[in-house]
């Protein structure tokens, strides 16, 4: 049998909420603390504020120091921001604290390019307190990096290897439907464009993730962002689209070398999308086509991930790793 | 830059054959040495052998000691039977000559539970001498095993799992077409079967590996195997198979628990096959579908993940490991 990871959940929004509801189904872990900085939350108890219906005894509190020394958890579920420099001093806490840390931060899923110095800092604190880091989620952390990797396992060569994740928003949350734009002008959509704050954060990343395991050094990493403009008009229970306003997003990552795009990543999320899917289209010997019909639920896909992770995450050596990194994670089997 | 590994190719079959064409195309692999007991191979040179239509400078030698300790290898590639038991002083020999090994072994790909204590031997053996072992390919390795188990990190809970692998052998040698069976009658058929001759190796060892690495503790692991019985006449280079007769063969091994299958595996390899495809169908939170279009090459897919997991297995904590264990296994990129 497995030990029990005693976790805190750090970061109560929607996706450290699904971490909750998900880890409180786990035989294996046992929600001991939780933090976020959200006053209007301080002080209620995680197992309500995750629609549970039922407490757990855990109250959320906005002093991380005091939950993670009171505390001593096992492993940290760090669920707080897409920003590797944002979540920076909330690493430093955990790790002091002696917790491992399993992370949906998009931004350090593999953080090596961007920063490269913060990189080796965390990694370095990670290793002097013998603790282990690691973000995942299903993208990054799956769909456009470990998956497509692991599938080139069983090719002699790769040429080129694009990933598509095509996402029809329709039945997603309604944060989710806003997120990506649905029902915007083409003016708000370029408004929010230019705000960063459209953005599906981690292209870049798993590119960088990919080009690492199949040992390419790429000489650029690029993205486009557009919209995808309604034809017809889409409604859902959140949201109108008339024709011509966006319907979703469309970005594309691209890792080239030589004036050559050896990596493609197209996200597209929209409501009313005809189908959802992901796929990985490897070019080499031999040329692979893998197809996840239906598409894969991003916030079921996430907190699995991050929650599959944890075993792995407590066994690996220490230090900030990536899930290149780690031993193959699966879920955990249904009782008898 | 990684390091060269210097390996010995043990076993110069088909298989073994393979790995040497592809191994010699990699930048990163230096062939040091060949091992194989067949007379009419001794004392010919490896490329020729190969058929690589070039001498590589490596003669082959039915004395693997004499080989083993004049290269002293990183790595030994071993390439010689399905069977733990019949590889056996093979392992031994690799080990103590402080060689890694990657092997395509069916048996031992995941051998804990047929063969416990031969395990725990080559698991000590292999600590004692701080080399790491492992068995992989395609299938056991890969597609029934590896593969569907990654999937499942998407998923918040499992119940059953079922992976489909039907293959058009039309195409494929004329010795794997004649091993599955294609153009036997059915009694032949049955002969070959009750002779232990016509088996695909592997389905236990998958259901097993999968079963771990889902926290399953199944009650047990059953084989059923038929002929593909032809339809209609079917021509191929090798064989012409008439109505009625086998096509090939279909294997399904099934693990079950308080008498429900919670482990489908479902081989089929026939010639005249409308399509090759290699599927995993999950039942759980939420159902998942992946499939690989137009399935999965099997010398192709199984020489290169025995190549592709080399530094895995060269890096890895020395022990008799399984493909459960290492990180994601991925091709080399194309050089520029």
């Amino acid at each position: 049998m497995v030990t029990k990871v005693r976790a805190v959940q750090y970061g109560c929004g929607p996706i450290g909420c699904g971490v909750v509801r998900f880890a409180c189904q786990r035989p294996d872990i046992e929600i001991v603390g939780a933090i976020d900085i959200d006053k209007s939350l301080v002080g209620r108890d995680l197992g309500e504020v995750a629609g549970l219906n039922r407490k757990l005894g855990v109250s959320i509190s906005d002093d991380a120091d005091a939950i993670l020394s009171k505390t001593k958890p096992d492993l940290v579920f760090l669920t707080t921001s897409s920003s590797f420099k944002k979540i920076h001093p909330q690493l430093e806490h955990c790790i002091k604290a002696g917790a491992n840390i399993a992370s949906t931060c998009e931004e350090l899923s593999y953080p090596y390019r961007k920063a490269p110095q913060l990189s080796a800092e965390i990694d370095r604190l990670a290793k002097a307190n013998n603790v282990t880091v690691l973000a995942t989620g299903v993208n990054p952390g799956f769909l456009m990096d470990t998956w497509p990797l692991a599938m080139t396992g069983v090719c002699q060569q790769v040429e080129q290897i694009r990933v598509a994740r095509v996402q029809n928003a329709s039945s997603r949350r309604g944060t989710f439907q806003k997120k990506i734009g649905a029902g915007c002008t083409l003016e708000e959509f370029g408004e929010r464009v230019a705000a960063g704050t459209l953005k599906h954060v981690g292209l870049p990343e798993s590119i960088a993730m990919v080009a690492s395991g199949l040992g390419w050094e790429l000489d650029d990493i690029t993205e486009t962002i557009e919209p995808i403009i309604a034809k017809t008009q889409v409604k859902t229970d959140f949201v109108t689209v008339k024709p011509g306003q966006a319907a979703g997003v469309r970005q594309v990552g691209r890792g080239s070398r030589a004036g050559k795009d050896l990596i493609i990543l197209e996200f597209e999320a929209s409501v009313g999308a005809p189908e959802s899917y992901d796929a990985v289209y490897i070019t080499g010997t031999p040329n692979m086509e893998v197809v996840i019909k239906g598409g894969t639920h991003g916030d079921i896909a996430t907190t699995a991930m991050v929650v599959n992770s944890i075993h792995r995450v407590v066994d690996a050596p220490p230090g900030l790793i990536t899930m290149k990194d780690l031993p193959v994670v699966s879920a955990l089997g249904a009782r008898a």
